[in-house]
């Protein structure tokens, strides 16, 4: 029973047998292929409006070379202080955009407001003495697996665009948000205001491809630069694009966020009733936190319940489990037999 | 009467002086001439130890080019969130640094406590996955003119030990501090603990000249590539030097922060009598921070006395006064009758 | 009949497979898993020492990460001026490094010399005034599919170590190399001096692998930092080993570029018999370099023989013709055809 | 008698009386004093043009600056191989700009040509995968006091229009150049292309004082930011910019420019009377590069004239003998005396 993360999983058949399909024959190396141009007409598609999509490898990637095309080296950009960007991706926005400061601030359930950036801001605008303020990084669905609903989003892109900044979005779990949400991809990207998005699709089946979405192609500007220099061009592109078209058809994303989250949330449910457990956080993805007597911790561990202890406090351990569409129905199964005997 | 910051006032006659004769004939430049070798001794006495200490141009230079070499682009910099390196270098930590984290911690009177950063280490300490905690750097005096203990720079020197961290000392009020506490420099930096002091002297009487002072000289390593590299080493180097030399110079460094740390003592003691006045930290160095009624500000402006106007919080404004040791005592004989009409 | 690029075709069917078995079950992610473990063994094993071997995803990240942590900032990096390093990584070298400068050098067959690193080590020997000589790095084969032989290694490794400098080899087709050389993989690296090896891959039938391998593993210090940094930590990162493990099962590498070095042989023969034609570097690897009348360029194009038009030189043209292990035999059957005709 | 360096030489009185003068009384810190605002004015009447005009400390800085701010990090410089910014900087370029590549090339009397940048040109044109051509650096007077031709700048310009790059001159011998072409600052400037100038006056007269001087005030656009940033904004910047006023008042840069030019012409005439001697570049500023046998170095030496030993050649060395406007009148005519005698 491995609910440790949701990589621990590895590739959907669907990406295997699209990587496997798209090895036919040549192919203009480095982009300029054919699977990557339909994936571009896609990418707009799905989201209703004239995209610029660029398939990169890795999350940390996507948000680093987003990040490092909206924030000059003296930005600064605000995101919540448990976000992959703030502290798992090793720096990594600092590295891409040559040395913006990344802000944290705190916020309930993962998520920051308009008040927790205004809170701090008078730091960051003391004209050329502070770095100046350029994004505002949200993560939808959130590191702890809570969703912004489209109106939190817009008052966050109203004050992005009232200070001059740029609103990001890290999707790593995007598809988790959407499912969750029951909205289109663009109600809660560019028409609440996202200017740029980290397209994931490694979390949720593929082997290895997310996207840099630009919603209005004149910001994307220096971008293709930026992902040569370090490293994020693939050579033989029509297997990330490929991965990411397979990913996109007949609403598999989608749907494998759907199952995730219904997992979560059976997981979720049944892991509540053990004696002094509660769920610090509310399900919405495909993560469950919850807070357990440390014996309560062994006890799961020993029955083969494999999680990520995120935090420990004294007597109390909190646990993260995370579902992923991959995860095997025996999984559930055996916990949940495991949790009423 | 200007209250407005140390760098208001210019330069002490007596530095200029030591400019002036430093300019006979010529020297070796870039550093090998005959005044910076002295410098380099006289600072070795003064710390009771032989010390590296390399001049450069500012303070931002000076705090950058520490951080740059102690920490490495993947590492995190713990800070106070109101901090110079924080809020009014613009990212120079970054820059020089080559893209590492600052992270900014809250904390009473402008310092920051071993605690406050062990709140928020285990962030930091997840491998490869987050920043790695590199350097505590703290102000002495801080940003808001109160000054560390011996007692407090050690706990916080040991939590460096202990976590692999090195700790650095932004001195840009460094005189100040020493005065305040009658104590040698010695026991407030190397002897407590500290790595690395940024030593100041901009702000208390010279023309511009700051040093990077490194208490182990192996960890200064590259610092002189780096400092060439940013444009910081300056070609004649004696007029850099001839200015730090006349600072320290009998005394003069800590004379001249006694009398502003006085002038301090005189003006916050007066400006507390105000109806609905009062100091919200305690003034041990040059800066009286006075929170005051809005018209009390509006009065006091119109009476011509300026000073910065740090924050406002609806009908309160937090003002902040800095004396210098160039501060003219009319100024102060004026404020004093003013505030006694 | 297409010979544009090692990237034109797609990836061995061995590496398919090898990713889809890699892909039953769960795994540690972020390279704790099996399979990089034995990985690790391998990379051993093949090099007759125990290494430090560190999938990456791209050459140009391999060749970044390898150079920034040899590079300090303010190094100094000697390559040929037509190294893929030098005009094919959009500044990976300084972006990975934080700007260690790179320095082109002339040689012939796209090979340096160290009397051509000599010519210009005085400008960089200036004490802090110049950048700091900090590597030499190599392509081997090199970008004209030239080969060093080990004494040539030798020799620029004898230099480096004289000067302070580390010796890297960016080996994007280093199984070429070794393959005509009928050579050890040691006996060009390490035993030669080489610090640190980019091992490519992805030109010789991988999807998308590479390695960075360090052979004294001291060297490696802060590279899993660096690597996590620039997103280039695969989160499923056994789908990245299998490939590398496939890929050096069976003396799988060196038979496929057995095959392709001996295809180019072939096609380099032919081609040189059209008339006014002549092969202008020794075609060692996989590659043939071709000095072209204008009008025999226009005609095979016409034939549909794709290659790359390296450089136009009035009425001639130099053109590249790649050969890969997946180059149809249909493909050279038809070009033979041709030329015959 | 000291020929070893602009820099041997320390501040002109008139310097000095103009910091003594700037003493006065209190000031807005970091620019925003009146010094500031007149030096503007000055230098927009100096160059016939409403120019931006920024003080930094040091040349160093005043390059990479303004190459950081003209070049993105993903660009390509092109300057000559001996010149300041290639080997006298210890890869500011690189740092300012956050890892731009610089381009070194070739050229007779430390210049470069157009035809010089186009024979490379094309090695950094193929789109993404090289970096990107972004500025032509050249310096005036260049590092062997040659001056640059009004039209040799605008065919340099011309290039650059016409492949979407900048053109920046280096001025740190900027006085120089124009006393010997007998020309408006304008013409050598603006009026032949030129975007961004480092003017200097540390060399010829001033304490430490530069400027970066853009042309089209568009193109200063973040320069604010990136001058805080690298610890180049004086805090008590009257005292920088008070130098560049006095600098600039009465003609003297050009009245002492005037004079170590003619030192120059002297000095080289008389040395390139010696046995054997000649004079290498022709003497254009203030700089004599003279081929000498080495024992007449080693006499030159005994008789204690101090100059640098530029490079050495088997039996010959080049000695570079540089001249001051401060250079003493009595240095000149024991060195005359010598040889005649």
């Amino acid at each position: 029973m491995n609910f440790t993360s949701d990589n621990a999983y590895g590739a959907a058949p669907e990406i295997l047998k699209a990587i496997a399909e798209a090895n036919a024959g040549a192919a203009v190396p480095y982009g300029d292929d054919e699977i990557t141009a339909a994936l571009q007409r896609r990418f707009s598609k799905v989201f209703e409006r004239d995209v610029a999509a660029y398939p990169v490898l890795t999350g940390t990637a996507a948000n680093g070379l987003a990040l490092g095309t909206l924030a000059p080296p003296y930005g600064a950009i605000f995101c919540h202080e448990q976000g992959h960007i703030a502290v798992d991706e090793c720096g990594a926005p600092e590295f891409f955009s040559g040395g913006a400061r990344v802000v944290s601030l705190k916020g309930t359930d993962g998520k920051i407001t308009p008040d927790a950036i205004k809170s701090v801001l008078p730091l960051y605008q003391r004209g050329v003495h502070s770095p100046k303020p350029s994004v505002i990084s949200i993560a939808q669905a959130t590191e702890f697996g809570t969703v912004y609903r489209a109106d939190e989003i817009a008052a966050l892109a109203h004050l992005a665009n009232s200070e001059g900044m740029r609103l990001h979005m890290d999707g790593a779990r995007f598809a988790n948000a959407v499912a969750f949400l029951r909205c289109t991809p663009a109600e809660i990207t560019w028409k609440a205001g996202v200017d740029v998005l980290s397209f994931g699709a490694s979390k949720n089946g593929a082997l290895c491809a997310e996207a840099v979405v630009f919603f209005d192609k004149a910001m994307a500007r220096d971008f293709e630069y930026r992902r040569k220099r370090s490293g994020q061009l693939l050579s033989k592109m029509r297997f990330l694009s490929a991965q990411l078209l397979a990913y996109l058809d007949q609403d598999r994303w989608l749907n494998w966020a759907r199952r995730s989250n219904a997992l979560a949330q059976v997981v979720g449910e049944r892991l509540s009733m053990l004696p002094q457990a509660h769920v610090i956080v509310p399900i919405e993805a495909n993560e469950v936190f919850l807070a357990l007597p440390n014996e309560q911790v062994r006890a799961l561990q020993r029955a083969g319940v494999q999680f990520y202890e995120w935090e420990r406090n004294g007597e109390r351990t909190i646990g993260r489990f995370v579902l992923s569409y991959l995860t095997p129905d025996e999984d559930i199964t055996k916990l949940v037999q495991l949790l009423q005997s």
